[in-house]
């Protein structure tokens, strides 16, 4: 028997968000491997081993789940949201090309899920309804000057925006420096959403004007977008709305 | 009892890749509205009204949805795909905005898609595992020239892009248009993705340098997407992989 790899996202948090397809595929795995807190949210079984691991430890992990396919399990490996933004799937791909050529043979398949950005955009009603862009903020793998460009960039082409991982313990400045950018670059008070934990049960979704935000309004656990100039607000006793219209003019 | 609308995403085709949280909706509606390819995704029962309309009547078909709940009808207005990204959700609000203060009062949900982008990505590998774009190449609700101002922009910024709605039979030289400007602005021979019907039972997925690619080769049915500088294949005997790395360097 030949054992394969599933690289599947498990949506942002509220289990009505895993796909069908997700939950199938979950049935039959032999392992599953993963952050510690995506593993947790797989419900154990007979047949079945968990195998969670520390944050940054992407490679690491991609190998092992590549090795036990190649001995013939049925590997799961899950993502938070979409495994192919800013999750496993990349991981995993890094980790065969650099592996053995026997690797290359094992069926690998990505099955894509909800990602953040996504949920938290239908949260505040659809921000992201134009052209967007989505931009990592960590630079854990990128240079920081890459990052500020593709900002000035993206504000210039008037993208709504939306930032994964936005704010770490470690490297607090960059969401700090990212604000500066933005109010420095688009000037005009759009629409900033902070949806924390969106889709679980302590999400939280405040909305701030640019010239109002701070850094510490963003965690990990954040995802954070930004309305393009076209962005625009309806107030309602029951939350605002906000959205992007489908015309420019 | 006060009426409500949800809107909601039916993902890209597959029904395995409809959320739990969506298929709950659906049962307990009264009324149905949407494009009539994606309405009859929905099954008929007892007590349900299917309501399909017309491409191109988006506004028409939100009055509705929003008038009909005004009524005391729980109305879900299906898209494809995810409901934020160019899809029902900005033209429901565009619709709210614009009519009676009282439909300001309405329960109005947003709930989550897989969007065709990330459908087309985890097909392919993981093309937009880095920092990316979504661009709506219709320019029946913007201008041309912002279309082409964005495509170079995010060339510049080195963004993988996803191309929604490439290519109409009404104005087919759009895309043809956006080939040209990427070969100029790309210069290298990055792969191009052409995910067609994705998830479904005739989907075709093509990938092809961007040097030899032809307008002819999208249609409306056809999600694109562009690789970054750093994106690469993984050649295989059973299909190769188009993954873009998590680091740059």
């Amino acid at each position: 028997m030949s054992g394969r790899v599933s690289i599947v996202g498990l949506g942002p948090g509220d289990e009505d968000l895993v796909t069908p397809q997700v939950r199938a595929v979950l049935a039959e795995a032999t392992d599953v491997v993963g952050y510690f807190p995506y593993v947790a949210r797989v419900a154990e079984r007979d047949g079945l081993t968990l195998h969670g691991s520390d944050n940054r430890v992407e490679i690491d992990r991609s190998q092992h789940a590549l090795q036990m396919a190649a001995e013939g399990k049925n590997v799961v490996v899950v993502s938070s949201g979409d495994p192919g933004v800013f999750a496993m799937a990349a991981a995993v791909f890094e980790a065969l090309e650099a592996g053995p050529a026997a690797w290359l043979n094992l069926r690998i398949d990505v099955l894509p899920g909800i990602t953040a950005m996504l949920a938290a955009s239908a949260r505040a009603g659809a921000p992201l309804g134009h052209d967007f862009c989505a931009i990592n903020l960590s630079d854990n793998l990128k240079p920081w000057d890459l990052i500020e460009k593709r900002l000035r960039l993206a504000a210039e082409a008037d993208f709504a925006m939306a930032f994964y991982n936005p704010r770490s313990k470690s490297r607090p400045e960059g969401f700090e420096k990212t604000l500066e950018i933005l109010k420095d670059a688009c000037g005009d008070d759009r629409p900033v959403i902070f949806a924390r934990n969106v889709s679980r049960d302590d999400e939280t979704l405040k909305v701030v004007p640019l010239s109002q935000t701070t850094a510490d309004m963003a965690d990990m656990r954040t995802m954070v977008l930004v309305g393009s100039s076209t962005t625009r607000i309806i107030k309602r006793d029951q939350g605002d709305i906000i959205y992007t219209p489908r015309s420019v003019s």
